[in-house]
C-alpha cells in the first residue's frame, strides 16, 4: 500500500521523507531499517547448535582446538585427572598449609564421620571408612581445591530415613547395611551418569529457595531423632514426622537419663558457644573446628574416669581396628528391596550432588577459579561406586568441613589426602579410644551441624526479594517436617516448576509510550515522563508466545484495545488506528503463538485497526517466515523499532489521509 | 565515579557533554535518563494485581462499573444466563434460519449420536439421549452461537477405553452403565469446578501440537475398533492397542461375513466421497451433512427388504420408545471401582472440554463474538452434571457438527432446541425404524468421522515451524497408539511443557553491536551491518533468569568474553573494558538470579572489567532494589538504553583516561 516498500528490497535504500514530522523532538530524516531473518540454516545445523547450547554450554573442548596430538593428549589427561593440571606445580609451600588444613578437617572429620554414620542408622565405623576411601579418589578426579570430602547431614540423613521407614535397622542389621552400600552404588551410578550424558543442569531444578526450606526441614527432623541420645532412651519410634516422633519421647518418660541430660546439654551449650564465636569472627574458625575432637576426647574421659557412676550414660562400645574391608559382596542386586534402594540411591545422590556442587562452586568463586559442573559430578559419582565396594556410604562434599578446609588454608585437593592419612591411623590404631565415647556427644555433634543448616535470614530475604520462592522454601519446610522427606523434595520442584510455568501462563503486557526527546518507548505505568502517541495503541509482550499463553495473551491484547478504547471515549481523543506490538521480549514463539497472531491479526482487520510488529527476535523471524506468516504480514506489517513503525505509518496517513488502512 | 551521577537526583537534569563523539554517527547531545523502579505497591496490592491477571485476566466484571443496581441485576442475569441476552432481541428470521440449520444438525446427531453411543460401549439409545438433554441446557447457559451439543468421538472413544479395560460391557452391562453415567458426572463437576474457579487456563496445556497427535492416534484405534462392525465379527479383544486388535481380527476370520463388508464398503466410499466433495466446497455442506441419515435410512430399506437373505448382517435390533429415563439412581458413589470412574470423567471431560471450547473459539472468531472460556466450562460442565441425571453420558460442542451448523446458517443455540426437538420426535415416535439397521452402518459413519481427525497437514505445518511441536505431536500420537489413551495424553503433556523448561533451562544470549546511523542495537550474527563498539561487549540474554538457568548464564556470559578476548588477541584489537547485558527480555528475576547478576558483577570486577545492565524491566529493578543489588551497582551501573551506556561510559573514559575503572 505504499508505506516505502523499497526497504524490503535492499537495506541501505532508505526511505527519506523530509517533510515528515517525527512524534519525537528531534527532526533527523526518517530512515526505515529492514528486520532481518537470521542467516539461514538446514534443520541437522539447527539440531546440531541446539544440543551443543544444551549439552555443552560451556565448550568444554575449547582447550583442544589447533593444538598438537601430544598437547590434546596431555591436556586431555589433565581433563579427566585435575590431578595431572595441579600436580607439576605443587611444591612445600603448599604441601604446609595443606598439611595444616588437612589435620583441621580430620579432627572435625572423624566425630562428624561417627555421628553421621548413626545419623543414617548405620554402625560408627562406617562413618570413619567413608571419611578414608572417597577423598583419595577425589583427590585425583576432583576440580574443586577446596572441597573437604566425606560423609554429610542430609545426605546421612536422606539414607536414615528412607531405609528404616522399611527396614529396621535393630532387627535386620545385616540387610539394612546391604541396602545402604547397595543405595551407594546407586547414588554413585546416578550422579556419574548425570555427569556422563552432561545433564547436570538438572540439579539446577532444586532452586536455593527449596534448598533452604529443605535444609531447614531436615535439621528439624534431625534434631528430633537426636532426642534418643541426648535424653539417653532405648525405645525410640522408626517415624521421621514431628508428631510420633514427640508422642515417642513422651511416652518412654521413664527412660530418660539424667547423666545423659546433664552431660549433652553441657557439651551442646560448649559447641554452639564455640560455633557461635566462629561465626562472628571467622578468626576463631579453629575453635569450632576444634570442639566437636575436644568434646569428644573430653566426654571420653570423663566417662572413662566416672565409668563406675555413670551407668546411665550409653557409650558406642567396641569398634573393631583395621581398614575398609571389601563389601562388593553385600551389594543387594536382586530382590524385594532393590526399588528401595534404587529410589533411596537417586534421592540421597541428587541431594549429595546438590550440596557438592553448590559448595564446589561457592569456594571456587571465592578464589576467582572454575568448577565444571559435569566433571565433578563424574567424579562425586565415581567416588561413590568405589566407596560403595569398600564399606563406605554415601560421601560428597560437606559445606561445613569444606569452609574450615577454605579458613585453615587449605591450597589444593592434597588437604583431603593429609586428612584421609589421619583417618587411616585411627581405623589402624585409635578405635580402642572411642570405647568409652558417649553416644549422647555424637548427638550433640549432629545437632549443632544441623541447626547451622537452618537460615532463617536466607528465608526473610526470599519472603522480601521474591514471595513465590519463599512459598517453594515453606512448600518444602512443611512438606519434609510433616510428610515425608522424598515427597516434601517433590512438592518443592512441583512449587518451582509451578512458578515458571505461572510465568509462562501469565506474562507481563503493558502500554508503551514514547518518553520525549528519544526514541525509546517505555511503560506508561512505570515511566510517568512516557507519553502516549495519538492514533497509536502500543502494547509489549514479556515473554515467548507459547500454546501455554497465546489464548491469555489473544485476550489480554483485546482487554488493551477495549479500555484504551474506553479511555478514549472519555477524554475525547483520537481514536486507535493502529496496534504495535513491541516483540523484543517474545525471545520465541511457537506454533499456536504464530496462529494467535495471525488471528489476533484478522481480527483486527475486521475491526479497521492495523496490526505492527516491532523488532521481532531471530527465532520469531524464521518461524514466521517458516508459517508463511511473513508474508501475510508483508515486510510494512514488521519493523524494526516501535519508533520506525510509528514514524513510518504516520508518514503515510500524512500522504493518503483518505485512503482506509 | 562521577559518571554524570545528576541523573541519580533527577530525571530532568540531564548530563549534557557536547564534546564528547559518539560511536553513533549523529552528533546529538548526549543524554542519560534515569532508569524508573515500577510505582511503589504493597505486598497486598501485588498479590491481589497478580491474583486478579491469573484468575481474571478478562475482567469479567468490566460491563458491571459504574452501573444502577437496576442494570447490574439485569446485567448478572444475561451474564450467567446468555439467553437473556440474545432473547429479546430474537425474531422471526432468526427462527428461520435456526429451524433449517437444527433440522440440518439433527439429521447428523441422530446417526452420530447411535454410533458414538457404541463407540462408548454404551446402547445405542444412550447416545439419542445425550442428544437431547444437553442441547437444550447448554441452549439456556452457553455463549456461543454456533455450537451444536452432543456427544463426540473422543471422549466416547476415551471413556469407552478406560471404562472396558476394566469392566467388561458385555458382561457387566448394567455396573458399565452405572460407570459411565458416574464418569460423566465427574467429569461435569470438574469441567464447572475448572470454571468456576477459573482455571480455564489448564485446558491451555493441551497445546494444538499435543492434540494433533492425539486425534490422529485416538481417529486409527477407533478406526481398528470398527473392524468389529464391519467385518461382522462378534468376538473381538477388549483392548485398544493396535496389536492385540489386529491379531484378534485375524484370529477369528472365520466370524467375518461377506455380506456385512460389501455393504460396509459400499456406504463408506459413499460416505468418504460425499465428505470429500463437501470439504472441497463447502456449498455442498448439506451433501456431507445428510449422508449419514441417508446412509442410515437406506441401509435399513436393504436389510428390512432382504431380510430373509442377509442372515450375516447384524442389525441394531429392538430399542425402546420414550424419553430420558432418570438415571440419579444409577450414580456410583461408593465401591471399588469409584477411582475408575474418576479418573474416567477426568480424562473424558477434560478432552471434552478442550474440543468444546476450541470449537466454540473458532466460530466465534469467524462470527467476530466473544465467548468467555470460564463461562463456557461452567456451561458444559452443568450440562454433563444434568446429562447424568437423565441418562446421558459426556457431551460437549462438537466439531463436525457445529461446523454444519454454521454453514446452514445457525444464528443462536435455538438451532439446538430444535436439534433437540427433532431427538424428541425420534425418541417419542421413530425408534422402532431402527430395528432394521445395520450395525455395519455405525461403523462407517464412525469411521467417516474419525478419519477427518487426522490431519497431515497440520503435522507438516507443525515440522515446517517447529520441530519440537513436532516431536510433541509424535509422541502422543505413538503414545495413544501403543500404550493407552492416558498415558499417551500424560506423555504428549510432559513433553509440551518439558519444551517449555527447555528453553527456560537455556535461553538464547548473543553478543550486540550498533546498527550505524542509528541508536539500536541488535544481534551481529543476525544483522551483518551491525559493527562492535571498541573496548564494549554487549550481550543480550533472552529470557527470564531464574534458578533454572543462573548457573548456565553465568557461565555463558563467561564462555562469551572468554571467547571474545581470543577474538580480540587474535585480531589485536582494543581489550575489551565494560560488559553491558541488555536486560530488555529478562522480564522476571527470582533470588538466584539476583544472586548470579551480583556474583557475576564481582567476577568481572576481579577481572577489571566493569559489568553494566541495560533497559532491566520494571519488575526485574524492583526485585535489584528489593534485594539491594540495587545500591552496590549504583545507578552508574543501570542504563536506560544500550546507547546510552556506551555513550556515558565512552564519554567518562575520555575525561578521564588514567583512572581504573
Amino acid at each position: 500500500m505504499g508505506l516505502s516498500s523499497n526497504r524490503v528490497e535492499d537495506l541501505s535504500g532508505h526511505a527519506c521523507n523530509d517533510s515528515f514530522e517525527l512524534p519525537i523532538s528531534n527532526n533527523e530524516p526518517l530512515e526505515v531499517h529492514r528486520v532481518c531473518l537470521p542467516p539461514h540454516k538446514t534443520t541437522l545445523q539447527k539440531l546440531r547448535q541446539r544440543l551443543l547450547e544444551v549439552f555443552f554450554p560451556d565448550d568444554p573442548l575449547h582447550k583442544f582446538k589447533n593444538q598438537t596430538c601430544l598437547t590434546k593428549f596431555l591436556l586431555g589427561l589433565q581433563f579427566f585427572f585435575p590431578v595431572f593440571e595441579w600436580g607439576p606445580q605443587y611444591n612445600l609451600k603448599l604441601l604446609r598449609a595443606d598439611i595444616i588444613s588437612g589435620f583441621t578437617i580430620a579432627s572435625l572429620a572423624i566425630p562428624q564421620g561417627i555421628s553421621y554414620a548413626k545419623l543414617a542408622n548405620l554402625p560408627p565405623i562406617v562413618g570413619l571408612y567413608s571419611s578414608f576411601v572417597p577423598p583419595l579418589i577425589y583427590s585425583v578426579l576432583g576440580s574443586s581445591r577446596h572441597l573437604a570430602v566425606g560423609p554429610v547431614s542430609i545426605a546421612s540423613l536422606v539414607m536414615g530415613t528412607m531405609l528404616s521407614e522399611v527396614v529396621s535397622y535393630t532387627e535386620e542389621p545385616l540387610l539394612y547395611l546391604q541396602l545402604a552400600f547397595t543405595a551407594t552404588l546407586f547414588a554413585g551410578l546416578f550422579q556419574a551418569s548425570l555427569g556422563f550424558f552432561r545433564l547436570g543442569f538438572i540439579i539446577d531444578f532444586l532452586s536455593k529457595a527449596t534448598l533452604v526450606g529443605f535444609m531447614a526441614g531436615a535439621a528439624v527432623i534431625v534434631s528430633m531423632q537426636q532426642l534418643k541420645g541426648l535424653l539417653g532412651m532405648i525405645h525410640f519410634t522408626s517415624k521421621m514426622q514431628i508428631i510420633p516422633v514427640l508422642s515417642s519421647v513422651f511416652q518412654h518418660k521413664d527412660e530418660w537419663s539424667w547423666q545423659t541430660i546433664v552431660m549433652g546439654v553441657c557439651f551442646l551449650a560448649f559447641l554452639l558457644t564455640t560455633r557461635q564465636i566462629s561465626t562472628r569472627n571467622p578468626k576463631f574458625f579453629w575453635l569450632s573446628a576444634a570442639s566437636p575432637l575436644a568434646s569428644v576426647i573430653l566426654s571420653t574421659l570423663i566417662v572413662a574416669l566416672l565409668k563406675s557412676k555413670a551407668h546411665g550414660i550409653q557409650t558406642i562400645g567396641h569398634l573393631s581396628k583395621g581398614l575398609n574391608p571389601p563389601s562388593m559382596n553385600m551389594l543387594y542386586l536382586s530382590g524385594p528391596y532393590l526399588p528401595l534402594a534404587i529410589k533411596t540411591g537417586i534421592v540421597s545422590g541428587i541431594l549429595a550432588l546438590t550440596e557438592g556442587i553448590a559448595v564446589g562452586r561457592t569456594f571456587a568463586a571465592l578464589k576467582n577459579y572454575q568448577v565444571d559442573g559435569n566433571k565433578e559430578m563424574m567424579a562425586i559419582g565415581l567416588m561413590n561406586m568405589a566407596g560403595c565396594c569398600s564399606s563406605c556410604y554415601v560421601t560428597t562434599g560437606s559445606f561445613s568441613r569444606s569452609a574450615v578446609n577454605y579458613n585453615a588454608g587449605a591450597q589444593t585437593v592434597v588437604s583431603n589426602i593429609i586428612m584421609a592419612t589421619a583417618v587411616l591411623i585411627t581405623l589402624l590404631f585409635l578405635m580402642p579410644l572411642f570405647y568409652y565415647t558417649p553416644i549422647v556427644i555424637l548427638a550433640t555433634i549432629i545437632i549443632t551441624a544441623v541447626i547451622g543448616l537452618i537460615d532463617f535470614q536466607a528465608a526473610f530475604r526470599l519472603w522480601k526479594v521474591d514471595k513465590l520462592d519463599f512459598m517453594a522454601c515453606i512448600c518444602s519446610f512443611f512438606g519434609v517436617l510433616f510428610i515425608s522427606v522424598p515427597l516434601g523434595l517433590a512438592i518443592a520442584v512441583g512449587v518451582s516448576v509451578f512458578k515458571i510455568l505461572l510465568h509462562v501462563t501469565r506474562p507481563n503486557t503493558g502500554v508503551l509510550g514514547n518518553i520525549p526527546g528519544t526514541q525509546v518507548y517505555q511503560n506508561l505505568h512505570r515511566y510517568r515522563t512516557a507519553v502516549r502517541i495519538p492514533s497509536f495503541l502500543i502494547l509489549a509482550v514479556e515473554a515467548p508466545i507459547y500454546f501455554a499463553n497465546s489464548t491469555y495473551l489473544q485476550e489480554r491484547v483485546l482487554r488493551w484495545i477495549r479500555e484504551e478504547e474506553e479511555r478514549i471515549v472519555a477524554n475525547k481523543e483520537t481514536e486507535i488506528k493502529c496496534v504495535i506490538i513491541d516483540m523484543t521480549a517474545v525471545s520465541s514463539i511457537d506454533s499456536s503463538g504464530i496462529d494467535t497472531i495471525c488471528e489476533l491479526r484478522r481480527t483486527l482487520d475486521k475491526r479497521s485497526l492495523k496490526l505492527v510488529l516491532a523488532n521481532p527476535g531471530g527465532n520469531v523471524m524464521e518461524k514466521l517466515h517458516e508459517s508463511d506468516a511473513l508474508e501475510s504480514f508483508g515486510l510494512n506489517g514488521i519493523y524494526l523499532t516501535v519508533s520506525e513503525a510509528v514514524a513510518d505509518i504516520s508518514s503515510f496517513w500524512k500522504k493518503e489521509p483518505e485512503l482506509p488502512i
